[in-house]
């Protein structure tokens, strides 16, 4: 039984990263407060303590830290400690910072992908495994309701055998060398900050992680290509990766960030023997389901014809769109969930799910991979 | 100066309505989370006391009461008082609750259509502009960013002289008789309830508010032929309204809740002299702008070619989509702004914008007016 | 029995009007030619008689007349004469046209609107029911494969009690005064020679046949607010029309040839108690069939869910789109069908379907209709 | 000077395949007929002798011949004697059937692929080049206006640098073993008949050519996983290819015919360091340009800001769509520019473009190269 057992009331939540001028912090903060699930107490916003301070102050977080050492070892010792952490800082300090909180039993919620090298994403998961407290991975739109419904609808069998998973994420804000006081773009081209994948690491992953989520389906093999076009850059900030899943259906991925026009276009298809599925974020209300040899269906988050899965997932009736942010919320109300069960050591309800450490640690391997086989010229790899 | 002059942190607010089951208090309460700017604190949640209590204590809710009457004097009375009161009610109780509240300088957030009768809404928008308590009115549509953009782009001339505003709000829900257990349908088609207006009151007022935030323009007259196409229904459920406006634009509107497949399909398309633009709730993000002579423009929310009023109103990169909570929400964080600028009798930003009750009053103006001319066969009644 | 009782091969065909400029006489020639149903044998192509005759040598066409009197004599007395006629004047030379190749039993393949004046269309429908002689209307959108189908579910009783018929037909390329030397522009804005309607003749009499066609349904009343927005316009040049349709079901009409950015957009949705149809003449091979309570489908040309109506208006496999000249083109095709038919006295397959005198008449009523209606401040105005 | 110098009117045209039952046949039909510059009158429609007759009667074709060999010989001896060929038989049939016309100076319009092996595509490429006589190939998609459009517009460097060339072309008519009588799927499946490619031949060569005809850009390298999913498939049905082509652009090339779901879509993307492109087959009228860094536009066929490449390519107004047939006859209609050239000797006109051998041996070459790659593991291979 958690320190926590007797608890009720939103759970208590402390961040790591996320100051003044980050992008992915606001969104997790947003995440946190839309369903009422968390109450941000504390913070060490910021690598900079003055800015750590200030940022906090901004935001009208109770309790600022210099650095996430501190904040870890003070918490813990509190009676009114957090009882969980975002963790929101560039990919090469996730490793560190949560295992700060993972040893002290706070549970740990951190952004993607899960480290900078796989070495360091093996040692996490270990210790991960090994903590008494949970560690839930960002892979956000794996909260999205018509998300879930696909992959409900493939485990349904709806789609038959599996024979084809396409999956694209295309971007264009890196299609020039960025601004000097662009941090978001600053950290994700520096192979110190960002790890090996430049792209790869923070798009592939979640185009990865989707077509895993929703096919069910193992990688086997992949072949990537994979390219830097903006002269000077040292991370891919494009890859073409060809799939192959276990027990033979094939696929794609793509990811770019030089592919102009494009915002935030992450789209997968699959199709079975029996039907295609078709999803894309930027209009995530719609899934296309084509059962073979009969028109395509539109199905509605809230629609007809939609099942348990996505309704869980969703607050608001059909037609009124629900979008990234009550995605990324949905990743923290099942975070909630299991964070609730796990105070009084109960059973999870089988229905939620969130991505975990093994989640990460795929997604870190799919980037070594893909860098491994485009320096051998795109020659098959294995996953682990 | 407020008695809450000094005050920081987020506002204090109540609720009026919205007990367990009903549909819109729970998105008032997400809309009031999303962005820190409230904290809901007090609640008379249902017209049944019971149910009134259960529902506060589910939603966490420290201070519940029986009765709005009972709740505007006790908080008007605590030094920690609610200093604003979200009112969610059906319609025919929106005055006397919002009155309750205004008339002790409490805030009030009140869902729409302002009153069920003319009378009614006269009353209380002169109550309203009598007291020293802002009066916000949830015409959330117009919260979202592409629609300010829209208005901003139609207030700087971008269209030419405005000709043509379509507006259209086309629902399928109430196509069959409701099941008797449906809540949001039994008010919604019951005359003593919802007012003369069944469509036209629920989601008409919408689409006329969208067409006149939006276009800047005044309705002059309009046309209406109403219709109540299932058996049995004592309230319109389908209407066509011309519109002729001040300054020699002409419209249409059509509301709809029989129209087979619609789920939320609230669209509005302004056509000027110099160029049209095209905006659908479904696809909240994206604004359509043709200028003439020249390829249509497809802006999207965070994307090049948008400006500030779109700005304001949004909170994450383009291509990730944002949809109706967060345009509810910046109806709600509008109103903080305001409401702290009322705090120390500050002015309010003048970029600060949102619906209050002289929309409110146009609205069931619109309503009086459509039902005036249908039962004059669709002759042409002058709005106020 | 025809004269041409026994011929086989293409049907020998003249034209009147389509010389050199024109752009409907283009569309009709290509319509003609696509199946190899017609031989394009003679013409009087121009009113002036130089131009009538270059531009038939320049299109090959055998014989070149100075003017359709003479042409439709001629052609009779010819064994080798032509069997039909195609007329694509400005609409007041229609009648005068048509009557003279109709007495001498040559069938009229006319365009659209029947006659510039309502007087004129009814003596036209009367002679032409007297002849021996077929009368075809070119309202082309009939002949798209999505809208047989439409029509086929309709009857089928897919859509159960029809309620709602909302048509438009919106464009721009009169948004400016045109140019002097725009011919099309010229005659389609000149009362003497377009008649009491501009955008509703020109488009409008389209949008309302196309609801007809569909629907079944017959129009008992409309209420109509014309416009001229282009100053000095003679004729309107956006028109609103409310509809109400024998049987209870209502609509709007809107059509416009003044709506920045659209292009020719034609849309037919139509609502009844168990279902809804969408369909947009711009993406042609899709409907989208809305059955209430179920998700949507869309339904393509040629592909699964499609009937017999939609197959015999196609040539092509599903998502290889056709488009305005295929469906122009069927109306032609059909028209040859029944051509053969009456040669030999024999009944026409009644599956050949195609617009003809009675809907030209319609149309030319429902002109005089919105006219004599916006005269009267948009007073309801029943039909014939 | 051909013999053919002072002939005038439609080109006489013969046909090779395209009996009874036949889809592609017809539509050459149809694209030769619509614009009205050829006249079919001889064919060899079927290798059986009784169908090419009753084929040829049917069609109302005045020279039936038993075999392409015997209509070549006695065409060729007529003073009324075709003047070009129609070859749309299997594809191991276009080489012998191409030659026997091409040697005696008749010019050949032949369906794609060029042949069923690389060895005849050479041999062919050597003779047509020896031959006075035109080689068109029907790779139709670049007779689509947009696609056109596209293409003037990366020559004219609007793109800037192409980074990327993304083609797919995804079916799913062969998602199931097909039914016994199905003709069209039977020799499509046939290695004997249709070559060492499947999907890669059928519609695999389309997209290559699509997006080598748009992009200017010539193919280094390619590897290449061909998949047969259904069982006692013989050949490919999937294909993913990833692509290096000269210069330093990359892509990757998607063809399915299991594709559930998907009808025709044939879609090609193209990014530059300016910006990006994006068409799609299915809604063949809109071409998608986004400038880096401004509003997406869509660009119609016939609409504002299209050029001189699209207006040669189009007969009908903006917002009428045109289509798969109308794309296919511009082919013819290039073809048709090029003939009455070459009767007189004369320079065709730089404007005119079609797809011709050339292009054949290209896709035959990346046929092989795809089944080589594909057998060494998705090895790179080099294109000759």
């Amino acid at each position: 039984m958690s320190r926590f057992a007797h608890r009720t009331g939103p759970i208590r939540l402390g961040m790591v990263g996320g100051g003044a001028g980050a992008f992915i912090g606001a969104v997790h903060r947003i995440a946190a407060r839309l369903d009422g699930e968390y109450e941000l107490v504390a913070g060490a916003l910021s690598s900079t303590p003055e800015k750590a301070r200030a940022s906090a102050e901004a935001l009208g977080i109770a309790r600022a830290y210099d650095d996430f050492e501190a904040m870890a070892e003070a918490e813990a010792a509190r009676a009114d400690g957090i009882e969980a952490v975002a963790i929101v800082t560039p990919n090469h300090m996730h490793a560190p910072a949560a295992r700060a909180f993972l040893k002290r039993g706070i549970h740990v919620i951190c952004d993607k992908p899960l480290t900078a090298t796989l070495d360091e994403a093996r040692r996490l998961a270990r210790d991960a495994a090994e903590a008494d407290a949970l560690f839930v991975l960002t892979h956000n739109y794996t909260g999205y309701p018509m998300v879930r419904q696909a992959r409900e609808m493939v485990a349904q069998g709806v789609l038959g055998d599996i024979r084809l998973v396409q999956v694209e994420y295309a971007q264009d804000w890196l299609a020039e060398a960025p601004a000097p006081d662009n941090k978001q773009a600053a950290w994700r081209t520096d192979p110190a900050r960002s790890g090996l994948g430049g792209a790869t690491g923070d798009i592939g992953t979640h185009a990865y992680n989707l077509a895993r989520f929703v096919s069910g389906l193992e990688v086997e093999r992949l072949a990537a290509d994979l390219q830097s076009f903006v002269p000077g850059r040292m991370l891919d900030d494009n890859a073409h990766v060809m799939l192959r899943f276990r027990g033979g259906a094939r696929g794609t991925l793509w990811c770019s960030q030089v592919a102009a026009g494009e915002e935030n276009g992450l789209r997968l298809r699959i199709y079975g023997s029996k039907g295609g599925l078709d999803w894309a974020q930027e209009t995530p209300t719609r899934l296309w389901h084509a059962p073979l040899g009969e028109p395509k269906r539109r199905l509605t988050r809230g629609g007809p014809g939609t099942g348990a899965a996505a309704a869980r997932m969703t607050r608001i009736p059909a037609g009124h769109p629900e979008g990234f942010l009550e995605a990324f919320a949905n990743i923290y109300t099942e975070a909630a969930r299991a964070i609730r069960a796990h105070r009084g050591g109960t059973a999870v309800d089988p229905a939620v799910s969130y991505p975990g450490v093994a989640d990460g640690l795929e997604g870190v391997s799919f980037v070594a991979a893909c860098v491994a086989s485009s320096r051998a010229d795109a020659a098959w790899v294995a996953l682990p």
